[in-house]
């Protein structure tokens, strides 16, 4: 159904080519900080390290919603205590993320989704409905604009269920 | 006062010739998942990508305390709510992260403390108390087992600071 970036985007390597992104604008969405309850931070940061690396200006946003829950990624069990989305993304985006019903799609050139959990429990609720799973507002909405624009949209692992 | 890992670790380049850490068994010490409160994401994530295609082996530890606060990273100000420095570690560690406590020098040839404020906060208390900081007993300790016995020791970006 999706577009996305390159026919040659496995394991980041799209990125390393340069010359595809370069002065491309890139939005990358994120889903909380942490791969079982939010974005995987080392896919997050793989992502922004190449798509600096090939000249893109990319910005940061994450959906201002309630995480499903907290997990502890020592025991894997649920913790006391919400948290917000955008709030624990911006831990990956030191600070600088802001909320996805700012996304304006006509801004940029290109969408990114990091993987981790938090695109199936928090972008989705994939995580509980599987292929019944109800879509954030906002994600469907923004993935629907970069998609009826023919605009590349990467889904990194677990991702793809929130363009479902 | 400490031996780095090489003369020239400067951005990481260190971990890129290889030859130097293969096979080589690297303890790195977190402090939290966050640049205002913890482990500064993508250092560690820059860390543990280069020891991986370095071919180190890699184990993470984190002291088992309460952080010295929670950091919005959005606004900037204090959050309610006590964080576990060992569990917020466990994001960055994707679970595998032991507390410190459990860190023996003799099993490793090397350690890292990547950087974020953590390690003025919660590692040691220069954020309050500058060159009159405690250190947390753990990290003292790891940190004198390991330079007594002439083991490279890197402390990346302000943490230092754990090691004054």
């Amino acid at each position: 159904m999706l577009r996305v970036l390159n026919k040659s985007i496995r394991a980041n390597r799209c990125f390393h080519t340069g010359s595809i992104v370069m002065g491309k604008k890139v939005a990358v969405v994120l889903s909380g900080c942490g791969v079982y309850d939010g974005t995987e931070v080392h896919e997050a940061s793989a992502c922004l390290v190449h798509l600096s690396r090939a000249g893109a200006e990319v910005k940061m946003f994450a959906p201002d919603v309630e995480q499903m829950h907290s997990i502890n990624h020592v025991s894997g069990e649920v913790m006391d205590g919400g948290r917000n989305v955008l709030v624990e993304s911006a831990r990956i985006g030191r600070g600088m993320v802001e909320p996805l019903a700012l996304l304006n799609e006509a801004d940029f050139d290109a969408l990114v989704f990091p993987g981790g959990f938090g695109a199936a429990k928090n972008l989705s609720s994939w995580a509980v409905d599987n292929i019944d799973c109800d879509v954030n507002n906002e994600v469907e909405k923004t993935i629907k604009d970069f998609h009826s624009n023919k605009k590349p949209i990467r889904l990194t692992c677990i991702a793809p269920c929130a363009g479902c």
